[in-house]
């Protein structure tokens, strides 16, 4: 059940003062073959932190042998001098673990704007590198957490082999990847080019289709690292859905411990002329405050839904749009369905179904709701 | 300093019972001529209120009698049946100032999914028709408020003739313009091609640039209504001019109204290869909760000001980006810059600073910081 989960992965969490709290700040993933392929997918941020610009170039060979993880600081806005801390970051993990540099992915998460304290880092590393265990999966998951409540760890074993991971990222989780960081292992046997392509297919229908606000992050990463550990070489499509698996169940738990939310809210649209414009749709009402305002206060406002559909560009005719909010068909054809009072707010599970009458196509966006905890966690982060 | 403020025009304001707080709810403008000009701008929101529907085919000819305006309801998607409500509101205004129909233009705002008290309605406008002076802009401008804390009138004098006008709208102010009705008047003798030009060169350079929480209404209108009672033909750069100031101030007091806000924040890009994209960057810091929340913390955590700006398609250099708050440089280059500590946020009014490098030109987006108070205003909104 985490990124040790599957053979010939070590693990580390360990604290290395990064964090006010004195709480795990600094992971260490390692892969000890006998295979070393990796895929890797980035923030789409143009705005981008140094750890990304730094594992962008990682990954070009298609090898990784490790991953370091902090939390307790982004090293995005850091200017030339925070590069020098990621690549002295990688060198000292290849130097501890006897390998090279170039193969190490830096990961990092916390404020924006602030030079990492090197000196601690430092001795983090060391630290974890001497605690690397086929256990460390749990350690490793706890360290990378920063406003998330909870760690987040996932697994899925198929014949003979298997895929697991960990997560972090509690607020700022938007299309195109959250500030959000995931690691996932698999024993498999898999080549570079067919890793990527599963991974990429992965995402796209789990990481990509969870918006908590809208707001998307200078540092995020998703690094997958296979080992044929297990000797077995599944197909493409095969691994493709158990990466998939894993990383749905990672995205459910991303949205679950979402900053402040009292609701998770699953938009559902059916009807779409095609997925695009399904998930337009979505991400249009997973991003309107308004909506998610009224959610927070158990208001099943479906006309906040409607004004938020009816600013994208799908195809569709208004007046035949039907909403339904936990099962009400609260509106027909633009008008007025079921009493509004008939629905129940009250689950923390929301389920909103617009239905376009355009096609045959649907896709499902997962969001939060917007509330006071929101907004008094993220009006004194830095502070 | 309203509606009324151009010779020939009257207003009336009274309280038909549509709003549960007993405050006045239906307003009248009449143009009394001798022309009768106007142009619009709706709302491009694809889901729109059967006003805006019906007010689109009023305005076909360019010819607008009056201007009737209910609070306590926003007639969108209520149906055929709100169509009719709206198309007979229209009729009995015309029967009650013996006009035509297919020249009345009418406004609602409120709730949304929810059908109007015809009768109340109806006794209103017997009510306003009775009361229509040439002192009745304030009354008017109190009449259109929802949970606007105050009216918003303004006006401008030139030489031998006036612009005026009142605007309400608090919430759900996006580009493209707001929930928001707004009514200007001019006793200025203008052909309605002009009206129509110098309207949208207006609103482009005003309420296009207000973006309160990014969320579009449904039924958002602009009217302009001109009368050349003053005989005076100005040109059209000097009416433009007098129309963008007068609606300048309009938006600037929407935005200093806006629910639960408690900073107006001026968004100004420069440096930008082009007016599109300086809008661009601005709305998309506009629209980022993480920055909003943090400006309501009086925290100055301009690394969610860059990661705003690089989730856009604007030309420029991330590496070259600066950005400045309340006149502190606290990034240079994408780096740090002057301690974030000297930045002073409690005043009100909040000035961000982007510079893009990549050109000369330059837009100023504002918008408002997202509180305690936004969140329980918008939970708590229909119920």
């Amino acid at each position: 059940m985490s990124v040790t989960a599957a053979r010939g992965f070590r693990a580390a969490g360990v604290t290395a003062g990064l964090k006010a709290s004195g709480r795990p700040d600094v992971a260490l993933v390692v892969n000890d073959g006998p295979e070393h392929a990796a895929a890797a997918v980035f923030t789409s941020n143009r705005v981008e932190a140094a750890p990304v610009t730094w594992s962008r170039q990682v990954l070009a060979d298609g090898r990784v042998d490790a991953v370091v993880l902090n939390s307790g600081g982004a090293n995005a806005c850091t200017g030339p001098e925070g590069f020098l801390d990621t690549h002295r970051t990688a060198e000292q993990v290849a130097d501890r673990l006897d390998v090279s540099a170039g193969d190490v992915v830096v990961c990092s998460t916390g404020l924006i704007g602030e030079r990492l304290p090197m000196d601690r880092l430092g001795a983090g590393i060391d630290d974890a590198a001497g605690r690397l265990s086929a256990d460390g999966g749990a350690l490793a998951a706890e360290a990378i957490m920063t406003t998330d409540t909870r760690s987040k760890q996932a697994a899925v074993t198929r014949d003979g082999w298997t895929v697991g991971g960990m997560a972090k990222g509690a607020g700022m989780l938007a299309p195109a990847l959250a500030t959000m960081l995931v690691v996932l292992t698999t024993d498999a046997r898999v080549e570079a080019d067919v890793l990527d392509r599963a991974l990429r297919a992965a995402t796209a229908q789990s990481f990509d289709r969870i918006d908590s606000d809208g707001c998307q992050s200078t540092n995020d990463t998703v690094v997958l690292l296979a080992n044929g550990a297990s000797e077995v070489a599944p197909g493409e499509d095969e691994l493709a859905a158990a990466l998939t698996q894993v990383c749905q169940d990672l995205a459910r738990q991303l949205i679950g411990d979402a900053e402040g939310a009292h609701h998770d809210i699953r938009i559902e649209v059916v009807g779409a002329a095609d997925e695009d414009d399904a998930l337009e749709v979505g991400r249009s009402v997973a991003r309107n405050n308004l909506f998610k305002c009224a959610v927070f206060g158990n208001d099943p406002n479906w006309g906040r839904v409607l004004a938020a559909v009816g600013t994208s560009a799908a195809t569709f005719d208004p007046y035949r749009l039907d909403v339904a909010i936990n099962g009400v068909q609260v509106c027909r054809a633009m008008g007025v369905g079921e009493p509004r009072e008939l629905v129940d707010l009250t689950p923390r599970e929301v389920h909103v179904l617009v239905d376009l009458h355009a096609g045959d196509a649907a896709a499902t966006i997962w969001t939060n709701d917007l509330t006071h905890d929101y907004v008094h966690e993220n009006s004194a982060y830095s502070t």
